[in-house]
């Protein structure tokens, strides 16, 4: 089925409503661990509300799952994935880098997806024809690179830190073959691979709330996206998200111990 | 001396100008190293002249000291020292971190900077009345935050791999202190310092243009900026930026091996 770009600007308008004026507010910190007020997580659950509440407007049948409210309609053929802030530690630390994403699965395969940015009032959005962006310097479609090398790739990663031991040291002998690492950057890595921007995102530990919304935008976009053993990145896990198929196989061919 | 908003706000107009054009071109990557046409280059020189020129012409009695073209009138008691592009790895990776850095010494001294950062919109600047920031989303003063336990706060720096083995191990002994890192901050973190989202930065081998700007943004929030031993940040080297002198002090400790 396609989802009307329209849908996906009304979902980043609630991002803007929702997300937006709880960023950078004086002296910020997550108390999500300790108790109390807690604006990010406020920010979470009201964010997340309002865009189930209009996709359940849009789409009664569908089913959705969410960071903050779980499942509901988990057995429909269509489920929407939201997350509605990812980049939570960027979010409190007052970097843009965060984004509210919502993917949709049919049968089980990521069919569409968006990243809503809405600091820099950016969105990334796949649906079907393609993936798109809006951002305040205009609009484009959006094609990733060609490399195929991976000496001339530069690879994205939230932090090393997210990678347990055997994990940590496929990361590092890949790392050590590309050209330009760069860390902090969550969804907003993906978004920048399927800009043409970088080539290679390899994570780890990821929920499938952190990465349905993606898979749309990299594979329409021309790349692709599995799991560390080459399967569906639908269920989150280790994921490997690469600008084409060739550098895909070569780095996972790395990750696996080649 | 004081230096006009109005001032800084023209240089941010030369980084709209002259670096944003280039941002995000497709399949953009730095030949810095390799030979001919290079993008980023040409972003980091055009910027650079056309702030000399801003410069010489409001100032003709002042120096210059800019990473493209190095120095002028190095014997003035005031110099401006301008990172036309700092982050170029954020900026050839599609990442809006980056920023446009000028900053004025007067007697050896950084008394006024700006951060333009042009694709999202945003100038943060200090003129010798306190720190300033105009963004998308409005104008605000700046203040530091009130953290002064190490187990509060959050800590930033661009890489770990721009420490040398003894600074690495003292910046991972500061690391297991904070309550929160991240990486791939370049200039933002500073920025996200004086703004009162983040606690610490702390870095190693950077250049005067590096800092120079950074030192008053941070100094007129709250802050307090030196390098590894306590003394003057304006020659670069190792760089330890705190929310206030508490919690400076204390970090300080932690990377002299305390």
């Amino acid at each position: 089925m396609l989802i009307s770009p329209d849908f996906m600007r009304r979902i980043a308008g609630v991002a803007a409503r929702e997300a937006l004026p709880r960023f950078r507010l004086p002296g910020l910190v997550s108390n999500k661990l300790v108790s109390g007020f807690d604006p990010v997580t406020e920010a979470d659950r009201e964010t997340e509300k309002a865009i189930r509440a209009l996709i359940r407007a849009e789409f009664p049948e569908h089913g959705i799952l969410g960071e903050e409210f779980g499942a509901e309609g988990a057995d429909a053929r269509h489920i929407w994935v939201v997350d509605p802030i990812d980049g939570t530690r960027s979010f409190i630390s007052g970097i843009p880098l965060w984004g509210t994403l919502v993917g949709l699965k049919q049968d089980g395969d990521a069919i569409a997806g968006m990243v809503a940015q809405p600091f820099i009032g950016e969105l990334f959005y796949a649906t079907g024809e393609g993936t798109h962006y809006e951002g305040p310097h205009g609009k484009a479609r959006l094609s990733t690179r060609a490399t195929t090398d991976l000496s001339e790739a530069t690879l994205c990663t939230t932090t090393p830190s997210i990678f347990e031991p055997e994990r940590r040291a496929a990361f590092d002998r890949l790392e050590r073959q590309v050209r330009l690492s760069r860390y902090g950057t969550d969804c907003y890595a993906y978004c920048m691979l399927a800009a043409g921007q970088i080539d290679l995102v390899v994570e780890a530990g990821l929920q499938p709330y952190d990465i349905v919304a993606l898979i749309p935008i990299i594979e329409q976009a021309g790349g692709m996206v599995t799991d560390w053993d080459g399967g569906p990145a639908e269920g989150g896990g280790g994921i490997i998200a690469a600008a084409n198929s060739t550098l895909h196989a070569r780095a996972l061919a790395v990750l696996q111990g080649g």
